[in-house]
């Protein structure tokens, strides 16, 4: 793909939006706390500047989100709308609603940006496109209000699982800081995203824990869930946010590796490692890739093949089992 | 009791510390990261103006904390020391080998400081005693080096579950980002503190999922742990670190009791609420108490003794079962 975007900085995006009007904000499928919340602080920003901002539905908003974006959404795109995506990499990631829009501008911070917008402001440093909005909305001078500093804290906590990942920054927390100054009831939302879990959550952690079977001395940590399980126990799809990292979590684990088995019956291999082993280059066996810290594959036949596809590309790595 | 210490700020704090020398500071009976965080940075501190300090062992230290206080502490009490209790809010939080001791100083963030030491330096703002140390240590015009940062950041993130509970305020994400510019690996603190457990540890919760009953329409919950599971388990003290909160986190409770048989046979009722519901009032009428979002009780009889006095209790009031 050949990149004909032009690259702006958070000051010059600001400019370009004020320049614009009646925005339409888009977000990434599999909608997060970082997509969602800096679309909704943006748009409020936005609207403060007296501008026509919406953002698009999105199709797999889940409820757990559903609050940061009320108000703000819309179904439909607006004639002549300028298309602005937010947190959103690759065009892979555009929600079947948005497909055939054109992008005057994408606000992001993955590195790996495609660069499909026309226009592209992308801060890799930043743990959470939250944080490049945030500095956006400080170039536009307006005024962090309590919802746009609880949207920003749901970006920036969800994208760091509040605090605690390798991307957090000075800076990460610093803006923290300011959003917490603005008025942000960020234990309210603490509370919901992290200090707060359904009992199928719970149950679903439970049957884990029991399904956990050790490789390599125990640097290896497999868990299984299967279809009829994630039925029996009533798993939402907000009970899996996070779940592919379960197995990792477990001390002395190198590799945690998660065997879903999907809708379809093909099982879905997540794959968490700490620094030193490629997951990218362990799934890049089994046809699939991702990070160094975390990939992911499917393979067709379920369970038990997806459980020996894994086993032998670990062992194609090098991995005495 | 009758207060006769004398109330300092914290530049006044370190004024008295500037003037002495030859410090002995002690930490609390079941020491956790913020009394030996705080211990950790402020030894470090007045070690660079070339004062001698210590850290006077704590007998109930656990592998998890150890790290942090190596080649800080010593087993003896030195000839004219000048005691300085850290995070220390009354005298039946001393441990046994400092029981003897007289205090010069007390620099704490609790509230409830019972006033003990000849002078205090009390922040009850603070989210942990670590905010009013570091404090301390800019008026001393001490430099942040990399361990001061770590044990600074151990002290709040400990205090914070990791910046998730209601006492984190502007200031303590501020000092936050200040200790991670001075160069603190918050990411190996966090992943040794909050994102690594033991499979003992899933383990018990995965007991402590599968014993869970709930009452009041779901609103109370109480999990149960035997003595003989915690055997079984092989769960040791750091495997328990907040675990009396984990009842209270699953969605719609309001009020969270954890039964735990202590070795002795007696049964250990803990609790904690949402608000608008006392767990201090609670407790009380077993003959414990507390805080009105954290309270616990004694009772002789095990665990059917204790659950049967929870629930008269909870009848007592008021709450319909």
């Amino acid at each position: 793909m050949t990149k004909t975007t032009t690259s702006l900085t958070a000051g010059e995006a600001a400019q370009f939006l004020l320049r614009q009007d009646n925005f339409l904000l888009v977000t990434h499928v599999r909608p997060d706390g970082d997509t969602l919340g800096s679309a909704a602080a943006l748009c409020a920003g936005l609207r403060q500047l007296h501008k026509h901002a919406w953002i698009l539905d999105n199709p797999q908003l889940t409820p757990l989100y559903a609050p940061y974006v009320a108000g703000l959404t819309r179904p439909d795109v607006p004639e002549g709308a300028v298309c602005v995506a937010i947190d959103l990499a690759s065009p892979g990631l555009i929600p079947e609603n948005a497909a055939s829009l054109s992008f005057a501008l994408c606000l992001d911070h993955h590195g790996s940006n495609s660069g499909y917008a026309a226009h592209t402001a992308v801060q890799p440093d930043a743990a959470a496109c939250g944080e490049l909005i945030y500095e956006v909305l400080g170039h536009l001078h307006c005024t962090i209000t309590k919802p746009m500093a609880e949207a920003l804290y749901v970006a920036l906590s969800s994208d760091t699982g509040c605090f605690r990942f390798s991307n957090v920054t000075a800076n990460t927390l610093a803006v923290a800081s300011a959003l917490k100054a603005a008025g942000a009831n960020t234990f309210s939302i603490n509370e919901a995203l992290f200090l707060t879990k359904r009992l199928s959550r719970l149950r679903l952690e439970s049957y884990l824990t029991q399904s956990v079977e050790f490789f390599a001395g125990g640097a290896v940590a497999i868990c299984q869930l299967p279809r009829q399980i994630r039925a029996q126990l009533d798993v939402s799809e907000d009970d899996l946010n996070g779940v592919s990292s379960f197995p990792q979590q477990i001390e002395g684990v190198q590799v945690g590796i998660l065997l879903r088995e999907l809708e379809n019956g093909d099982g879905k291999i997540s794959v968490r490692t700490r620094p030193g082993f490629d997951a990218n280059a362990l799934c890049a066996h089994m046809g699939g890739g991702g990070h160094p810290a975390a990939a992911g594959a499917t393979v067709p036949g379920g369970m038990e093949a997806a459980k020996a596809a894994v086993l032998q590309a670990l062992r194609r790595e090098g991995i005495t089992l």
